[in-house]
């Protein structure tokens, strides 16, 4: 997702990642490190009688995998600012598939500092259906800090 | 931070959770299971040289942990809709001890589905530097489906 | 499970626990973390050939997950001394769903150091059948530590 | 610990073990995988000002690594009956190694179900100091079933 | 494997392991552990359209495990040289059972270093299909670490 | 390490890692993935006497985190056919942080099949002590398959 510096990123530019299939144990290790063990993830029981009929894994456990999936060059990212309009869109089901596309929506120079890039990045199944949408706001450095 | 049904919740209300402290292991298992890699958490040479001078925690793990500080009764959680405004605030090291603070900043009613509640939630350092802040948008039951 | 001081727990008081699933993965890290890989927990070729025909959690892990399902307010546990006639009482097996129900036996007053109050614990499938069986022994905080 | 059948068992028998550094791993590994995050083993602010001034074990975590510690031969375990008299006896800290101790304290043959052995097992600190006493009822197998 | 001195180490001596059965656990650890997200390994659809029809085990995975299964008393290791010839045979599939067959095949004596011995180790499957095979090159202690 | 074709590669290309450092938390999730409790690793009052002073990685360890390490495009891996000479020339501690150097020492042509690489690969401290070397034999895609 971010491979070159802040001059050679121009709105509209996407990148899709590499896949990863989401597991039982991810969600069990998720709920293991992070302590939420809210039933929907966790109690098969409960679940199976949810609207979804399964167990979900957590949202933030698909935030984080998706990350994980993201190619960021140490170098290039200056800060991680934050997220905007974090949205779980859909269910993921154990066994499901997931890959993340990306694309810059905002471009703003910030002089010697570098450029503060939004990406919009969308979580997929296989099947198409996004999961998480989000909003990454990243201080990106400059090739020629001196540029603008 | 949500054990009370909709019409019970009031602007203003806030929560103090338990706290934890965060762990060279917390950091290890979240690069991990994420696939997060990135120097500033995992290569203590390289994060010697930061403007940290020493491995941060990843935001998204502090975010991890937050939702697992977090009570929430499952039957008054009817959906957990996402996230807004998430920033990064200051770093986490190993060793700090973090708990989290929220306040109903939002109420909205939405009939017979419940109430949409906004939560500003602050993770904070039990030296009072907040390392997080995010709005929750959750939608939570009603005692009485039938109240408006 | 132990949310008043030792005044207003009474013999005979209990509580239900939330519930959660024993999974694959639980086992594979209970035997990981112990370091017990006998064969019936781990080895599902010998666990087949058993009189239980597939792999069997460990009941120390059962123990495990039966604490975490436990509430304890801090400030109430003055001691946990241990534990007595801990009895596995049947197979929990990959899949199965559990909770805790805790009742109030013995209650001893020990002056200003506290209560001590022996719980009888009961780890039970959802379909009913007991697997775990203990009383524990825990030293609990009085409202008014001069009360007797 | 029982690598010889129930005829071969005598009162007094007794075993050391292998020994095994506790770490920070471990309990935030056990805390995880249990849910127990009682501040006493997870929050070192909260520890720091207890009796006893830092992080503490759980009593069931070292009970776990006591079980993996152990050496049982699988064709001679019939079954684990479970635990009597079960005591936590004194802190393990972080960079604590242990090791187990076992003796044969009660043999009791059940004909040609193989015999009932009761062997007490101590955990202790390379210092000396006994951490868990428990009293481990396990049916062992015999050489020859039709002894007595 | 290793539980003599190097005098009584014979060529052609062989032992045999425990089995152990291959989770999906193991593999979703590993990948996390090493970082290695290889899509045989961890994405199911990708390995469904591979020759193998499904996820592999990591060849390392299965090489991390044999260690483990492998015994070896640690007074009687002086050093782990390394390994030759290490070959990933067959595929190892989830749910598959292995164990280890060893055989001493060099013997060179070092004098009072003790003795550098040469296993040739093969990991198989329930099924017999090798999956593993290796030489393993480990300087053993002497009883007498006089004599030669 | 390999992101080009086999009739890109040619004899001496090399290539360097990004960094990890390797901590006490590896060193207790790898003993307890693959069983491997050697005291040199887990015991640090048995490694504290030995030559090293303390505990040491597993060799095993260093080799998996290696491959984790280097950088696979999954389409141009058609077999990982194993190693030789795998050799653990020196110990890691905890606290080290270790690079891997890569360099293609054979070439051979497989026609139709693709090319059959070795790499020498150099696991390294940021101290530049080599502490892991091995060749790795891989065949590798051509971008022509028709070419020889």
């Amino acid at each position: 997702m971010l491979t070159k510096p802040f001059e050679a990123l121009h709105l509209g530019d996407h990148t899709t990642t590499r896949a990863r299939t989401i597991t039982e144990t991810d969600i069990v290790l998720f709920a293991s490190l992070s302590g939420d063990w809210y039933p929907l993830h966790t109690d098969s029981d409960y679940a199976a009688h949810s609207i979804f009929g399964q167990r979900v894994a957590h949202g933030l456990l698909i935030l984080a995998i998706t990350s994980g999936l993201l190619i960021m060059e140490p170098r290039l990212v200056v800060a991680f600012y934050g997220m905007d309009r974090v949205r779980f869109t859909g269910p993921t089901f154990i066994g499901d598939t997931i890959h993340v596309e990306t694309e810059v929506v905002v471009r703003e120079d910030r002089a010697e500092r570098g450029g503060l890039v939004t990406f919009q990045i969308e979580t997929k199944k296989s099947t198409g259906d996004t999961v998480l949408a989000a909003l990454l706001k990243i201080l990106v450095a400059k090739a020629d800090p001196t540029s603008s």
